[in-house]
């Protein structure tokens, strides 16, 4: 009996001691408002595509959670992607942009779309060609002596994509102290998704969007999505992506780099079975989705064009 | 009842499904043995130190686990590192070199502790110097047509480090179908190993090595240790670490960048405690660590000066 009371307290002791796997979003970013601005415009217009037909916003759109709620977005003259496109929300707090990683920040990352045949399928030539016959001339030379370069044009886009973060979610509020902003189940669904080993990977104020993982640990490991691999060519990062952010995780069906499903608890189970190696209950499964819903953060003002 | 039935078969087939997480170290790699020879010269040469007292071996020496048994190693004028020596021992499998991954592969990390001021104490200028003068003017020059560089010191050591691989553990048998290569209470080790969740980091061929995370995902984070953080000065990368390979981890106590403990059951209970959240009893720890003994390999031939 003893014995069990010092177990019991050296127990308690360790729960104590630890600290929460994940941090809230910061409430807001140093940003350059004029900057952004001008990215704005960017965002929203399709002169960064060769035929004018595709934006920014067209893939990563705002009002249906920073991306297009498809398998795979569709580029100019209606070809297909191959991956899903990452939400826009938070992508400033990851660590490296694309699935993988191939983009070291989203300077970078705006600049990939654009030249992309698929995507918007144009050139920086060509690009630069048209604003600097459009209003935006004026605009780019009144912020940068250089005016319109790729530079240039990736960084304003940039600096708009940091005003795109959706702080307070519920959760970020109950840790920030706010007992009743969960209810019981959500409660328990992050208990759950701390005990089920889901944070060993999804932590930091992103959730995810801080380190790479293999995608199948326990799964058979015969997918055509290689990943890394594509950038490094190195048998050792076959499957292997940016763990991605699970802020707003609700809002951005369908999952995963190939859009596999729309459901987000098959989304969990999937992660459990390919991730963990191991089964958990459909209960479970309930609570956990209940605690992710509780991720969705306030939405930027401003989103429309 | 009948429901029960078809749940246990999913169930069943899911884990039919399911592939191991870690797969065996190849028998061998592809070495230049000529230049590995040439390696080892150097590698137990202490003429790469400054005041030639030290060697690559007095701090991975592989008799002992391919590392010194300390918590930091001891440089030239006995100057104390500040960081723990990671084994050498299968170190080609491992995605990125040190710690913090600041080398890219062996061939830059060899050239890093000779030039380290507390550890070799020496650069390339001096050593180049040294090396033309004796014995070793020949040896490269028959080897490479640059002669002596610090390329090709790296690259010869390198080479040498290739060889210093540990295949055919008692779980690499298991995995390759024996079944009686563990014991039951080591396989009970395995199944833990997997269940509580330290294969989300601990994978692939080096059971680690291939990816950073965090350490301390639920513990303070006030540790004076910043790993990666001192590379990419990025606040999302403090307390990142390269995660180690548990390959021969009997041997290689003591354990974590700072060395903090000795004894393996501690080792898997801070593991849990910190990167898990979780409590795991001592049976468990135990039957882990049992697990865990059964990764050490075969040491290769002559590894004797």
């Amino acid at each position: 009996m003893h014995k069990t009371i010092i177990i019991f307290f050296l127990f308690s002791l360790t729960l104590l001691m630890a600290s929460e796997p994940i941090t809230p979003l910061p409430q807001n970013v140093k940003v350059n408002q004029t900057k952004a601005k001008l990215g704005k415009e960017l965002f929203f217009d399709p002169i960064l595509s060769h035929d004018d037909t595709i934006s920014c916003a067209t893939c990563h759109n705002l009002q249906q959670g920073g991306d297009d709620g498809l398998k795979f977005s569709f580029g100019i003259k209606g070809q297909e992607g191959i991956v899903n496109a990452p939400t826009v929300y938070n992508a400033y707090f990851n660590f490296r942009q694309f699935w993988d990683g191939r983009a070291k920040d989203l300077q970078e990352q705006a600049a990939g779309p654009i030249e992309n045949p698929i995507e918007m399928g144009s050139s920086f030539e060509e690009v630069i060609a048209k604003l600097k016959k459009s209003k935006y001339k004026k605009l780019f030379d009144a912020l940068y002596k250089e005016g319109i370069t790729k530079q240039t044009i990736s960084d304003a886009i940039a600096e708009y994509e940091k005003t795109l973060i959706t702080p307070n979610s519920r959760f970020d509020n109950y840790l920030r102290g706010d007992e009743n902003a969960l209810t019981q189940n959500e409660k328990e669904g992050y208990e759950l998704f701390k005990s089920k080993g889901c944070a060993s990977c999804h932590h930091g104020e992103n959730i995810g969007g801080n380190l790479y993982n293999k995608f199948g640990i326990f799964d058979e490991t015969n997918s055509e999505w290689l990943g890394r691999y594509n950038i490094t060519h190195k048998e050792r990062d076959k499957y292997f992506f940016k763990v991605p952010s699970l802020r707003n995780i609700a809002r951005t069906a369908p999952y995963f780099h190939d859009g596999r499903t729309y459901n987000l608890k098959e989304a969990v189970q999937i992660m459990s079975q390919y991730q963990l190696g191991r089964h958990i209950t459909k209960e479970e499964i309930s609570k956990i989705t209940a605690f992710l819903k509780s991720l969705n953060g306030e939405l930027p003002k401003n989103i429309e064009p």
